[in-house]
């Protein structure tokens, strides 16, 4: 687990390198690339293990019996999250921007709307937008660098056509680990407005020391409208697998996404299958407990450094590793620190416009990497904005 | 290429050998599965190494830059079937249930009718019946053991709510490969009718010595209702990495299609893409070659070892691995042929009727694996009828 190791990344169809020049603009020879979010280090070796022996064995076949994997899904929601599930509650989709999207597909028409607690992860607007439904924007509230919602400015929003409410739990960008109490107000909010509540608890493993996450599983009274959305692709860095964990203990709703899952002849790949079964083990749980202990190192590393920066404020992360900095001190607009931050610190972020209302002034970093790297984006960020020193 | 290696599966999640016992309750000690349509080899050493450079990188992050997986993919339909596509036309499904899942969501509505010549691969009728269409049957002639289409019957079987045809080239089950006669009259069939055509040439390359297999994009006057589906998967042995293309040439209909894909929120898994690269070669193509060569070699030993058995009849295969045996002569119920090549030749088998109207008397069998075991099977086959001797 050495998670200060330098490993090149380039050249081997990674999307967050080998995209960066054609994206950004910026090289790889000397860019940092702190956008998409996944992480610069291996999996833990449980699950190299697992792909190295398909390639051992060499037949890549159809996959069949699933009970193992099936087992190790509900172990670690039960192990880690103190989550009862039934193995067949399970479905799995192709990662979770399919799974969002077989939800939309499968809860809501066409000119419905979605409900989203803005800032949110890009992706959610965009398929709720291809599938011909409308995003329903309801501005979370930066409470001096904590992201809070407010229902009943939220209730004053709803115009009656919304259908279904995707939460990000905990909240990417911005890092919040929701409080039981706001998790009580989300599923109230989603019972007053009879929504299908969908959580995406894809970070729900990547907290910072000291946190607690609360499944909404395990919130009263939303079970008949509840969707728990989970992965193995961003706790153990295999999102190339894409692989998502769609669980539905309502018989109702189970038997209505199955119906599309059905229609839409959805299978999972075998290597998804293999490296999720073998991650979620006593070998995997150890990993990301030095993960996020890593992970947070970097945090208050890149914290401290941004920070000290006049006009700069980085949210403090309760989970994730998506680092969300507010630039709106420095008085400049979007464009000029932007510019300042990919063309003079040559660091591709992703823009806070593209998560919605509320991220105007923002740029996400993905700290996920060995830490030497963080230190140096943290000094080329400070030089950048030397003249506010 | 040592196609006669016997390579274990048993443990490996394998499906066709590792549900055999919970689904034919026979034993995969001593039972030979010839069910599902996968391959007992290894992928040639191009694929496999893929794999082994992926694993031996160690970070499966999200894949970037697929400039080389379309080459790739355009290469090999110009080399090997003269067919030529610009890489913008490919769409990478979940493999090609999926594919045809997504032609059926994109192009029809619920209550129309898709039109299959059948008997028929069994996954498009589940995909049209799941997504609440309707399945349109046109049963195909067997004129002494070779199936052909009569396009006057068919024209007398639509009702007016046929909106798409799925048709299987090379054909699973019987093996035809279609002449040019027969595409331009399914082609003249579907203008006739209005009918989107979604053409499944996922078996294209297996085909046996001297066959020429067409692609249905070289039809003329068609191109504004066509999609095409091709697949590494089925070619190299690879099912498990779930990937498929459907390549569209029409700018409308690509259209429409991209904008389901954007709404399903699908994106390829990595290991697919890095296996169809490496397997769309030189390399790739002289394995298929010798492949052929070897599946050919299998065909002969099963056909002169079955049609010895008096009322059994294998259809002759111009391609694909799925030998398809008729057991009418046999004057048998369907429960008793079944019967008896399960329980006491131990073979596990499709069932005819689950192909379609016209399997009923049939049951397919998947002949490439080595051919020791094949030479087993039929030994066991000819015993388990031997009072028919
Ligand atoms: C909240 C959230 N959901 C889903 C995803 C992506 O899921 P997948 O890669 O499984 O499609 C991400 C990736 O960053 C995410 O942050
Ligand atoms: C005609 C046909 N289409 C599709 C498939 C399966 O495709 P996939 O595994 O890519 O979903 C098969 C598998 O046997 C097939 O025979």
């Amino acid at each position: 687990m050495d998670f200060d190791e330098i490993i090149d990344r380039r050249g081997t169809h990674s999307d967050k390198w080998d995209m960066m020049q054609a994206k950004y603009g910026i090289s790889p020879q000397d860019g940092i690339p702190m956008w998409v979010a996944d992480m610069d280090f291996r999996p833990p070796a449980c699950v190299t293990g697992a792909v190295e022996g398909m390639a051992r064995h060499g037949i890549y076949g159809y996959y069949g019996d699933d009970r193992g994997y099936r087992a190790a899904i509900r172990w670690w929601m039960k192990e880690r999250h103190g989550w009862q599930i039934e193995p067949e509650w399970i479905f799995t989709t192709h990662g979770l921007v399919n799974g969002t999207a077989m939800c939309i597909d499968t809860f809501t028409e066409p000119g419905d709307a979605v409900v989203l607690f803005t800032p949110v992860y890009h992706a959610f607007a965009r398929v709720i937008n291809a599938a011909g439904r409308e995003v329903r924007e309801c501005p979370l509230v930066n409470n001096d660098g904590r992201y809070e919602m407010d229902f009943a400015a939220c209730d004053a929003l709803m115009t009656g056509t919304e259908r279904m409410l995707i939460l990000c739990s905990p909240h990417n960008p911005g890092g919040r680990v929701w409080t039981r109490a706001e998790l009580q107000g989300v599923a109230e909010f989603a019972r007053r407005h009879d929504l299908i509540l969908v959580s995406d608890e894809i970070h729900h493993d990547l907290l910072m020391p000291g946190q607690r996450h609360i499944p909404m599983a395990h919130i009263d009274g939303v079970a008949n409208r509840l969707v728990m959305m989970t992965a193995t692709t961003k706790t153990f860095n295999i999102a190339g697998a894409h692989l998502g964990n769609v669980i539905i203990a309502d018989d109702g709703l189970r038997a209505r996404f199955a119906r599309r899952m059905a229609a839409m002849g959805l299978s999972p790949n075998s290597f998804g299958l293999f490296m999720a079964e073998a991650a979620y083990s006593e070998e995997g749980a150890e990993w990301v407990d030095a993960l996020c202990a890593y992970l947070d190192g970097n945090r208050a590393l890149f914290d401290a450094g941004v920070n000290a920066i006049p006009g700069l404020r980085s949210m403090p992360l309760e989970a994730t590793y998506l680092a969300w900095v507010d630039f709106s001190g420095t008085g400049m607009d979007t464009a000029d620190f932007t510019r300042r931050v990919e063309r003079a610190a040559r660091i591709c972020v992703n823009h806070g416009p593209t998560f919605g209302t509320g991220g105007e002034s923002f740029l996400r970093f993905n700290i996920a990497t060995p830490r030497a790297r963080v230190a140096e984006a943290v000094e080329r960020l400070q030089a950048a904005f030397a003249d506010l020193q």
